[in-house]
């Protein structure tokens, strides 16, 4: 079988991206798995390698169908998203946002064409992109819309052995409520299992985190539980879905720790990501569930404290690449 | 030195609480660090040695000013506070919340005599404490009714070298944004800076987590972290108190775990409570912070899936009890 095709983008330019981007290039893990077809500015490329202290010789291609026709590990499809004077290293920048935007949209055409068969991109900055005219809470539901996607879909975070999805993700905590219907945790746990048996789960162990604490204590601190997500558990079973749960947020992850779920669906953002990120900052990997092809990211963000430094840990973005690479075949 | 006194209630009388102060009895730490005086019902007490298989040697008293000149390391005061009929094990029961609850109003009242240094309580159910006739939304509350408490209090969970506090706790997660003033984060954050200087910090480092995923991505995913989380920091870095923040809650307990912070203030409970469980959940304490008098217990629960099996580990339980005697000589 032939390797699927990645496409991969910088990320924001003014972050640590082009550097994990360049040290992908040199992977050998990687570049056994897929094809690389790199896709961004010319300028961000030259950096990123000077950054990283690795050179990494590419095959240039004029576009998405040549490259697929090409016998190389590794190519590069030069844009002009973003110019070099724009850009302000480790800060926000409108520019840079717009830029990071403008690579990503050409890889979804490009996905729609059947050009490439997976998307792999390195850290964004969310500010940077709504300056940059993203209007959307993030960039998930921004590919759900520019790839048509109209059922379930969310973000997945993978330690390879842990997977853990979301009820609600990049809105404020005082609108988290509002998301907690039986509805999405339904379609959730059932995209969840569905995401888990494609990635190679013969029977997955899927739990549902809580909501409040300790569960809700029995109704007298908080009634989703109750009225909630018991019963969107219980439809699931009904449906042959083997959801376990609720489970206390602050204990279902020790019981993922102890090897007893495979995942866990949460009902925000911070409460699984500060999980996942004690339990493996470093090889956390970011999957876009729901939509028509694997989109992957590495969990961390641009880390612009370090940002130019040579110093960024590529793990989790190798990781990623391997994730689509995989899911592309699965 | 004398010894500090402190006083010991059983917990849930159906829960792993009496198991575990029967292993504390036996331990010969928590034996140098403190005398302990055991309060509660005989029959749980005999059911506690039973269960952890532990004969542990006790001196009968009849009151707390008894026990003050007793010279023994471990010594019981029996009450009568629950049938053992009306206990169903590992069970929520109003009788046990009921029972629990009284042996605990009986040692606050010796403390505000002066008749002992320290509460140490095994665990708590929540729910049987409501049924039992606690009409607060946590025992801490309940605490600070009893002793007539006006300053600001919290509780603290800390692993030893990392501290916990919380600017709001066990309430429901869509009333959390209403605890969110620069009033409350600056009592706690000055609550929390004075309780590590107490427990030997000579100048902690103390973090404020931030509410929204990201930390609001610069307002654009909630504004509280700009509007008050900041500000309050700025006003307490005014007052000279060099506390930092806020960071994105998925990355601060990174930092801690790191050593670059001693405290983090966390902006609701299981925030604070899933980074601390898989960091260290069987060495866990809770200690009540902002109260005339240390009062702690394991931040575990009541375990009621090992209840009357022999097998709670009573690690916490120890550190709690030598926390306890440690903060009633600091």
């Amino acid at each position: 079988m032939a390797k699927p095709l990645v496409a991969v983008t910088f990320g924001d330019a003014a972050g640590i991206g082009p550097e994990l981007v360049a040290r992908l290039g040199a992977s050998a893990e990687a570049r056994n798995a897929a094809g690389m077809l790199l896709v961004g500015d010319e300028w961000v490329w030259q950096e990123a390698q000077r950054v990283a202290g690795v050179p990494v010789t590419v095959t240039r291609v004029s576009g998405f169908a040549e490259a697929r026709h090409t016998n190389s590990d590794i190519q590069f499809l030069p844009l002009d998203t973003v110019a070099k004077t724009d850009v302000i290293p480790a800060q926000v920048t409108k520019a840079a946002g717009a830029g990071a935007r403008a690579a990503l949209d050409t890889c979804l055409q490009a996905t729609q064409r059947g050009e490439v068969d997976a998307v792999c991109f390195a850290p964004l900055n969310k500010q940077a992109l709504k300056l940059g005219g993203m209007h959307f809470e993030d960039e998930l539901h921004y590919f759900a819309d520019r790839l048509g996607v109209t059922n379930y879909f969310c973000e997945f975070n993978t330690l390879g052995t842990l997977w853990t999805s979301r009820i609600s993700s990049h809105v404020p905590l005082a609108e988290v409520t509002r998301y907690i219907t039986q509805d999405r945790i339904k379609a959730a746990a059932r995209l969840t299992y569905e995401t888990l048996r494609r990635a190679g789960f013969a029977a997955p162990r899927v739990g549902l985190a809580a909501l409040n604490p300790h569960g809700g204590e029995g109704g007298t601190c908080g009634r989703e539980e109750i009225e909630v997500i018991a019963p969107a558990a219980k439809a699931l079973n009904d449906e042959g879905l083997p959801i376990e749960g609720p489970y206390p947020a602050d204990t279902i992850f020790l019981k993922a720790r102890d090897g007893k779920l495979d995942a866990i669906v949460t009902m925000y953002h911070d409460q699984g990501q500060v999980a996942v990120k004690l339990m493996g900052f470093e090889r956390g990997v970011t999957v876009q569930g729901g939509l028509p092809v694997p989109i992957t990211t590495p969990a961390h963000g641009t880390a612009f404290d370090i940002a130019g430094t040579g110093r960024a840990n590529p793990t989790a973005m190798i990781q990623a690449l391997l994730m689509a690479a995989r899911m592309s075949q699965g």
